[in-house]
């Protein structure tokens, strides 16, 4: 039996695509893990969990067990919705999906936009999962690079015109992370996002807006796309996972009716009851406002390790940008960072190689993500020191 | 702006199908709900879950509550393997994919598999939910009647020889729950599982095998298709839905390793942590062997409690399938069970009427699903009684 020829088309060209699973190497234990978008271990709640789920489960018993029926489970999307209001992003109840975390809103919001011909704007870099998600349904992509000020919509703006001038088709939609980008840490200034609105209306595409990051700001907060949005273009993707815990999967999709009616259509592993209703029971009994000060301000210290840290032992042909919030610096080196990241490992850390970021990976080469929100603040000065040696010494030997 | 315009070509096409959500009306409290295919309450284990997690975050802290790293998480998969083998399925770790529930686990299959033009087989009447994932990639479907025996495998040959021979495209694969199926509860015999086998191999299509209700049997048990095929023709797709909880969203499909690793590729919505190191936890401290004798006898003896009612308060135009086991007992009446419906809400009883469950809906008018799984025994002879005397009044008056 020849399992390849019951493959659909699409099936056969999504897997010529890099083999899945290539992705990191597995880190052992006492590995300083720079690499890890993780929240850092002593802020996930699973106390508050555990008592959570005893007081759902007292309460509702069986309810919240079964496919449909749990009380507490229906308040999430209103909880959610008062969220997003308090960032002014006023949603109706059927505006709203929740999703299994940030990438399967990513995943149907593709499954609802994107043909074999569809032409899709990424931001360069980007994150990997999303990009993996998009070569699912096409081969036709706009890469815009991002600089310290997030996406250049000026250069935007250009490829735009020029395709319009042309005759070429234009994109149906934008993948971006305004707010503490993935994996730049870069923040979108307000100028450029009232830009890339303006786009978005003149050239008729649709923006979908990743806002995995966009409560963790450190000092000033960024209006959300969502937020500005008076023309129904922007789809806003949020996510608990950075704020409470990813392994719980709770994300959503905020957008038109008709786009999450679409998107609830192919939505096919269900609600998640369980797990919806226990997070619905922890959101009750935590105050978010509280517990954000804390995230904020623990992120903000971790991250000013990380930048003195960078600062004392980086070589001088190192460079980076400034976060002002989220989980990561990206940071430019004179190396290749796939080659680096054995010897790093035998050193004891990782990052992530620039290479998974970018459409054409060898635009990544020089580059590599830092993530501060893991690793302990003694493990995150102790790792980029042992980084920035090794750094040096790689340099002296190519010299 | 016009958000129809930037949908992709299946989204288009799928949402030509009936309007999403036009399903079963909400149900008032008091309704005794023979329609719902739950777990009976007092068999739901909300009390050993709660404890599960305790223990869990208790040895794992926030390790669960991460993307990964989990150590007990990582035996869900090994707990599954050992499940299946005592039911004759060896397959080693590359083999088997957990997912979120059986429909997740379909709809994979369903994305690797279909394309616009792929033929599938269906069985009909069958479930519903199947349907609505395979119609989003196709509308070629070949659709063979089941009787008190399961699929039809004569008809199914009959037909595959049809085609062949007047060089009519051939499917590629066949849909079928043998066990129990739902909705009409039948179980397809050993003559006609190999005859089935033999066919897949004969026309080179696949079988999908949903066994969501395999382990539930009265007396004697089914060997799954898995167990027999010596070809890897066989995609068996299983779930703890029906035997812990659905609301703990944990399935799987069990196929060659060329299979799972496309459906890897494709399944976006990551992991989930919580809910599967939650089941580790659990199926670690049950014995699931006592466990699935207490639901078999459980179930058995509601399901007398209906039968009993059916043979007491039918008239003696209706018929039903005996089951061997499962949750379902499949009715035909003389008269239209969708307007029936809410004649029989009114009435305070509920049931699925047969047309969701065939292609043809007009095919099911004089169908109807009844569940003895969720409602009490008192309740489904109460239950029962009422629908009798409700098709009694019905018939008299038509007459």
């Amino acid at each position: 039996m020849n399992v390849a020829s019951f493959f659909s088309k699409s099936t056969k060209e999504a897997l010529q695509n890099d083999p899945p699973g290539e992705w990191m190497p597995a880190l052992p234990n006492e590995c300083i893990r720079l690499s890890s978008g993780y929240p850092a271990p002593h802020l996930v709640p699973d106390e508050e969990i555990k008592q959570a789920v005893a007081s759902l489960l007292k309460e509702e018993q069986d309810l919240p067990l079964h496919y449909l029926g749990s009380p507490k489970m229906e308040k999430l999307k209103e909880q959610i919705q008062e969220r997003l209001a308090t960032r002014g992003m006023h949603v109706g109840e059927d505006e709203l999906l929740i999703t299994a975390g940030a990438c399967q809103a990513i995943d149907l919001i593709a499954r609802i936009l994107i043909d074999d011909e569809t032409l899709v704007i990424v931001e360069a870099p980007t994150y990997m999962e999303a990009l993996e998600i998009f070569q699912n349904y096409t081969s036709h992509f706009m890469s815009i690079p991002i600089d310290k000020d997030g996406l250049q919509t000026d250069l935007l703006e250009d490829l735009l015109a020029e395709r319009k001038q042309k005759g070429l088709s234009l994109p149906r939609f934008l993948y971006t992370i305004p707010t503490f980008q993935n994996p730049t840490g870069t923040n979108m200034t307000e100028e450029r996002r009232k830009h890339v609105l303006k786009l978005a209306a003149q050239y008729d595409f649709l923006i979908l807006e990743d806002d995995a990051y966009g409560e963790l700001h450190f000092e000033k907060h960024s209006t959300p796309l969502k937020a500005i949005d008076t023309d129904g273009r922007v789809l806003h993707v949020g996510s608990l996972s950075k704020v409470v815990a990813p392994g719980m999967r709770i994300g959503w999709v905020a957008a038109a009716p008709e786009f999450i009616t679409a998107m609830a259509w192919f939505k096919k592993d269900l609600d998640h009851p369980f797990a919806q209703a226990t997070m619905a029971t922890y959101l009750e009994s935590t105050d978010m406002k509280e517990r954000l000060e804390t995230l904020r301000s623990t992120y903000q210290a971790k991250c000013s390790v990380l930048l003195s840290a960078l600062e004392q032992y980086m070589p001088t042909s190192a460079s980076w940008y400034v976060p002002e919030g989220g989980y990561f610096v990206w940071l430019k080196v004179a190396v290749d960072t796939s080659e680096l990241l054995a010897q790093a490992m035998e050193a004891g850390i990782s990052f992530v190689p620039g290479r998974y970021f970018f459409l054409s990976q060898e635009d990544g080469t020089q580059y590599l993500r830092l993530s501060f929100s893991y690793a302990n603040e003694k493990n995150i000065k102790e790792g980029i020191k042992r980084l920035g040696n090794l750094l040096e010494e790689v340099e002296s030997s190519e010299r």
